[in-house]
């Protein structure tokens, strides 16, 4: 006999003065599992019992400006109730109560068993790392710098630049979604070989994430025929596609490349303090559990930023210990330049890559200077100095901090 | 040679006072399409002129409690830049967009050349009308009470009640995923052999919308075995398992059943007023597109409510003529009773679904008696007579005012 097992979930919910929020979480628990509970007769409620979902935890934790009191509702769902995949678990604990007032679903909590029946990275950091041959020190991957309407001659020698410069890894921008002028996997054959071009000059060779669209019914197939042609790695666009498509693709035995998830439309979710789902669930839980290798987030440094505490939670979903799933590599993104290194490193150490697009493209040296600069700052970082002090010896790093600046030097508050 | 063609694409934008709008605009508008545009030589902006997004509007409209300013930005993306997909769409035009300040998606308009790649709903509301025989009236659905840990033959029993209150649907409840004790077709087999020993007694054959869960790998075979079990209808968690599960149901020909949206989650994206999407883009525009026959969204008057203009814009964009797209039924959904009838059929009329769970089981005569109930209200109302008018003939709605109210009669305001 199995005991029975729970998934917590942990909601932030806004209410009137004076709400009884106790009663609030057992409605939640009692609704979302055998949806009513007094109305059973006897005989029955033992039956159901097991299916009955709980209240584990429940704490006012203050005022909001608006006079609302704020209260974290934790609520036990028995594992029973799901089969092991998102659409059960997110429509489940978040379906209808998503448009039941204020409420905002800020964790989940899969007990070990339960969480084995899900995929998980399939490759993870370290499998990623063997791939690579890139031990102790942080990854680098540059992004096309344009995609839409170019063939694929250019962008094989666009991703020839980029792999001279020494970059781990380069992927398509993820609105790559007409083929025509570059067919997927063609462009993925001529990116293999400009990735073994470059790797016959630098020694290193360079994973291609090819940005992997088109119709559900045909997703898995095409990734399979990717691998096939030569792909090195997948991008996917998790959120537009779907947590499922996914977790299918993890599961896949012959879609043995890593799985790199990409954010987009994730400001959709995340960003008011009421409403949605916190960024380190859509981005961090949801994505290792489902089996993302490389799960990309907004950094606390860039263009597109996100609030720092926020990307560290993001990070430590992905790469914190745990049983039954293997550690996925965050890739804090938008808008890094080499002079960023620095606190990407302080946040996050070696465990994570190194992601820019304009700040490899737009190097006065080209593609493959902007590169070299970033590898620099990483060798340097990495070895305990400054980056001025690599600037000593490189003349690519020196450009770019001249360019884009050298804020953990110069004392820029960050 | 054809017209070039546009998406447009309508956000609303919170910024500091004194934003440039137009400046902001114009850099989504070429940000999201070709990516950066002064760089490019000449020759080249030839080449990527067709795929240049473009400033359709844009509209400084006020200035929100806190200082900032609002805008409403419109902007024009050529349609080549896409696949005709949901997910292509969303990523593109809210993709990275979404994570970048303080910014909504309120709006999207196809053009028809590319609206009619979509396949749009493969019955809409004429063909659900034909399958149900039943023409001039709002129709009747009601849902499950409970499923979860009920057997085959419970639920069986359950449909045959409902049907025999003369309900048009009966729809799963949206979380019953764990199939071990009502497998899927065994579930259609047994609530079609329902459906029909009610119709000898009533005349009325009632559709039976299953809820299809499962991998995104074989839930199109699913679907496939389940119109052959016997299946009249489909219920999907459209949010949790991504539009393009939707798309690809309604295009496939042996699905030959409608399809029903779940709206599930849908509050993870709608309710704030600076982030995230419009109910009726995310339950409405894109639910029509991607083919949902029938549409749920939280109405105005339950127990789930949303505001009643944006219930009204939501039932506009499921059923609002177009030339390549038929109409969907809007479904105004969560905590309906009889007594609130006069309502909905002041904002919709006859082009609607009536929807309730506890309104048809909570009735103090059983399910059957909460369906003729509804019937009741429903007769009423398209006959220009009132509830109260109605109960004197029809102890069923009598019993059911008494017990939830006549709001439309006794001043309550809604
Ligand atoms: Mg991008
Ligand atoms: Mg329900």
């Amino acid at each position: 006999m199995t005991t029975a097992e729970f998934v917590h979930v942990t909601y932030l919910a806004h209410g009137k003065p004076g709400t009884d929020w106790l009663k609030k979480a057992n409605g939640i628990a009692v609704g979302l599992t055998v949806g009513s509970w007094t109305d059973l007769p006897a005989a029955r409620k033992d039956a159901m019992q097991k299916h009955l979902g709980h209240v584990a935890d429940v704490k006012q934790i203050g005022t909001d400006p608006h006079g609302l009191e704020q209260a974290m509702l934790t609520i036990a769902y028995p594992t029973i109730n799901f089969t092991p995949d998102i659409p059960a678990l997110l429509t489940s604990v978040f379906g209808k109560l998503s448009m039941d007032g204020m409420i905002r679903l800020v964790d989940i909590e899969l007990p070990p068993t339960f969480a084995s029946r899900f995929p998980g990275p399939k490759f993870g950091i370290d499998g990623l790392r063997e791939q690579l041959n890139a031990y102790d020190r942080p990854l680098l991957m540059s992004i096309f710098k344009s995609v839409i309407g170019y063939d694929t001659e250019t962008l094989a020698e666009h991703f020839y630049q980029q792999a001279l410069g020494g970059v781990d890894l380069v992927k398509d921008d993820e609105i790559f979604f007409d083929e025509t002028y570059a067919p997927f996997e063609k462009r993925i054959a001529a990116c293999r070989a400009a990735a073994e071009r470059a790797q016959a000059e630098t020694g290193k060779f360079t994973l291609y994430a090819a940005n992997l669209t088109g119709p559900v019914t045909e997703i898995f197939e095409k990734a399979r025929r990717a691998v096939d042609a030569g792909a090195s790695a997948l991008l996917l666009n998790v959120l537009t596609y779907g947590y499922d498509v996914l977790q299918r693709l993890a599961e896949d035995p012959r879609v043995n490349v890593p799985i790199m998830a990409h954010p987009a439309l994730a400001g959709a979710l995340y960003p008011s303090h009421q409403y949605g789902i916190s960024a380190h669930v859509v981005l961090g839980q949801l994505m290792r559990i489902a089996g993302a290798d490389i799960g990309l987030y907004p950094s606390a440094y860039g263009s597109v930023a996100l609030e720092r505490g926020e990307t560290l939670k993001i990070a430590q979903a992905l790469t914190e210990p745990n049983h039954v799933l293997k550690r996925a590599i965050p890739v804090p993104s938008a808008g890094i330049h080499p002079g960023l290194v620095p606190y990407l490193y302080r946040d996050l150490g070696n465990d994570q890559i190194i992601n820019a697009g304009g700040g490899v493209h737009g190097h006065p040296g080209g593609s493959a200077a902007g590169g070299r600069a970033f590898n620099a700052a990483i060798a340097a970082v990495v070895n305990g100095k400054t980056l001025s002090e690599a600037a000593e010896t490189s003349q690519e790093i020196r450009t770019a901090l001249d360019l884009w600046g050298n804020p953990s030097e110069t004392g820029t508050e960050k």
